[in-house]
């Protein structure tokens, strides 16, 4: 099982069946660099533009349309020393006769101290002058290609992945994407040092990283994508409202419970009806996502 | 500041301006033994119908259109050692289509230790032979008469709190609800001895405590209702779909961080976009819960 | 079957189980003057405070929870010559970063030429020269008391009718309302001389109205409200977002086809398939209303 | 300004930037056959699979990204005798708990009378012997290539158009969509005999057509789909929940009345919130589309 060092060429601002960029085996490991969701890489230089352009496609040799991708973020590291966010909360998360009162929308800088994994608005903001945040990297935006032979823009999110925008899809997290054309053909991109629930202002702390991540092919058929951390299960639908997505992540948290866990849907409803948690991704992009997650305290894998 | 110890002679189905059943002075505490949400007592006599019986309307002196009430929930007291939930999640959290493969929905049964305090299935249900879940009490429905003389079902909930169904409403929170009658009028009952996010299969652990509140009034106008918890404030929206209910939380905490953190609008979306949690109050109930929640670790009250 | 001319002496903000101000034998008719939405009647005097007050209730005899109430709109006359609107459509109607564009909210002042039927605004507005509107009058608000004796605003809807603001519910046209409380206890008020599709600046042409209705009670069981105008018959379904409305008006619809034409499930699928018509009620209240209407021409009542 | 006759080698089942299948020159007409919805042609025999298959795409000339593309659908001639429907209404447009009531989906075929211009079940159904519907030719799914170079399944729509199935797409009404790519790149197909509000039953009567449009470039800038038949002018939205994909056709409408007809944001407010018609295209896809229709009679063009 190989380790790859994948340093891309061009970057994509779709999901989708392209020509890939790199192929790999099965389980095989790669190291790459992302740019920020504007384009700009570790350097400060414009290597693309936006929205999330993305390292990849990667064809996993055995990937068939059917399976799942597994991908373990096996590390993020921050490899620049700036970040930026949206400086207003979107309109479509306030009542709407209040979006009259919000300030325009401005870029706003951040500094990451990449010794103490910590970051801080770059100029003072009246009432914030000791908010400093502990970075928590996450990858915003990544997946499979779609079915179909369908490109999708990294702006959104569906059945495959895409731009979800979801705080626990960090270090430590395994995430298994459905396959849906040959060799799965992953992309990765949008790195973010901190965000969160719901990336309201339209943004993470957007920056650069190097991700590493390993890549391998389950024979499991999963409808929407699927996740583990060291302390829970989850499963993620992206839609809108949040309802749908909410619709989406329960339904793919009933079949998982059922096949991998034996509890039909009774039994998975007294699990989920007392303990589940709903996470909000995101609230910003067009399809919403919302997270359906289980204490793996409660499950005993079959 | 009294103790009243408040044995109802009625119970309503409504939250609205009805007769008080008591009246209090302000800081008061009152002690209250609440049925559960089908009308059953602690000996299991059913002492009003559903949905969700309330105690009250308690009369809170001083208190005015435009204020606020302070409840603070000192203590919940499981009296009984059952409690039930419905067996299956309910049809809008699903994929439409999957609703078709639901089996039908049951009452089924819990044992409530109440030295241990822990909950199990009365009947073993295969793959849940060891599920003994803690007790974390929480009051599902409790709020104060709406305005225009309004009284509305307690089966959901609105500016005025109703059953809004939220695990963090538990022993040790506070929570203001916006005044719009004289006296406040404050009902609660409906008490879950453990609720998963979103109550999705239309219950918690139903059944009957013992619950301590102090209430107080605070003069200081909100729209929707706001709490605190050991680490953390939240405001409440309640309406479907989520998006809307995320909506009011979200206008609620930039109106309450602009009024008592000094937070501008630029100010509370840095913090905000960065930090904020959401948490999915119910979807079952014909009005949704989302809170927006923020830790305290990032606010200093001026 | 006797006319009742009915001046209230008192009107309401709340739909809902108040004193009846009237009691009549079924099937008789009532003739009421209705205040405008904001409570001033036909001499330009505030009666009473928005929103939208109502006259009534009033107790049909023999009406019982279970049964429904057969609404026949038989005359609508306009009384007075001015009416007014909102000068911006709602913020909740357009994109979200548009509500930023949009002009402040004033009220416009229409003129009302009872004579000729028609209506214009009462200050001209560039490109607007020549509107003038022809009326189509319509009731805004009306319904029967909501169950568990509710009294709701009457700025929402829900099953028991309410704000609805649908555009058909004018003269000539039927609605049977669910009835959950003895007597009916129907209220009526907030017409409008003419109203767009949504409502969605706010208003129709508010002004007042002689309004002629004739109560029927009929012995049949429904969930939502129905109508039958000359053309079509529609069921009507309150709540948010417009996806929930038009479930619960398609759902009744089936019902209704079931019940009265013979329809079942899949004949019913076929012909609601090819000819349905859905119309937006409102999408500014509290709840929004769709119609679920089909043409009496593919019907033969059983 | 020449006619084409366009006989397809491949179907798509996504509308993106695939190769031209051919060049026309601004303001050329197309004559072209398309499948049906799950890709036979008029002589039964299958071409290409579902969803949707479409004819094209077709490069114009002169059309560059900020351009519309006008659309006149000139003619619609079907050429088969028999269509398809699904026999029973989505899970998603009843009560949720009614998806459990309804019976399981299948096809139903159809007659169709190219000399009458009429359809008919092709099995009696109980209640239904007389249900002979005249046909209403319209395009279901059809539009240009979207942004950003995506290629996205033409089971759903989008700013770009797609699979809209709205009702008044048919013969005698001009569309505009809004060019993101070189050419336009110009596709359609999925066309229906019939259709009611919503295609609530998941297909229209699905036939085979002989489509003739002409296709010209317009330097003007539109954000959503446009329309124009011999009474009314509308603009589309397509997005989840109904209530955003009326956003944005209310936004594109403003705008459009702006630009074209000197009404400013008030004085298009007075005109549409007494006489805008929402139209549901489909609550069935992916996307759900409303459209936003004034009629021609209170409009005049600069």
């Amino acid at each position: 099982m190989a380790t790859h060092r994948f340093t891309p060429t061009a970057y994509h601002n779709v999901i989708g069946s392209l020509p890939p960029a790199l192929h790999i085996a099965d389980g095989d490991t790669v190291i790459t660099e992302t740019l920020d969701a504007a384009g700009y890489d570790k350097g400060g230089i414009q290597r693309a533009s936006g929205p999330n352009p993305m390292n990849g496609p990667i064809f996993v040799e055995g990937a068939e349309r059917g399976d799942s991708l597994k991908v373990e973020i096996l590390g993020m590291v921050p490899t620049r020393d700036t970040g930026f966010t949206r400086s207003v909360v979107a309109g479509n998360v306030v009542e709407p006769e209040d979006v009259r009162t919000l300030p325009p929308g401005n870029r706003a800088n951040w500094q990451i101290d990449r010794q103490a994994l910590s970051a801080r608005l770059a100029e003072p903001v009246a009432g914030l002058e000791s908010f400093v945040l502990p970075l928590t990297p996450m990858i915003g935006c990544f997946g499979v290609a779609p079915s179909l032979g369908q490109a999708i823009s990294t702006a959104t999110s569906g059945e495959f992945g895409g731009n979800m925008d979801y705080r626990l899809l960090g270090p430590g997290t395994t995430i298994w994407f459905p396959v849906s054309a040959p060799g799965a053909l992953f992309f990765l991109g949008d790195c973010h040092a901190v965000q969160g629930d719901g990336e309201i202002v339209g943004t993470g702390i957007e920056t650069t990283f190097e991700v590493t991540v390993r890549l391998s092919v389950e024979k499991k058929k999963i409808i929407w994508p699927r996740g583990e951390t060291a302390d829970d299960i989850f499963t993620i639908g992206n839609a809108r409202p949040l309802d749908q997505a909410l619709q989406h992540a329960t339904s793919e948290m009933l079949r998982w419970l059922a096949s991998d866990y034996g509890l039909d849907k009774t039994a998975a409803s007294h699990l989920l009806g007392q303990v589940v948690r709903y996470d909000v991704g995101n609230v910003f992009d067009p399809a919403y996502t919302m997270a359906c997650r289980v204490s793996k305290a409660w499950l005993q894998r079959r």
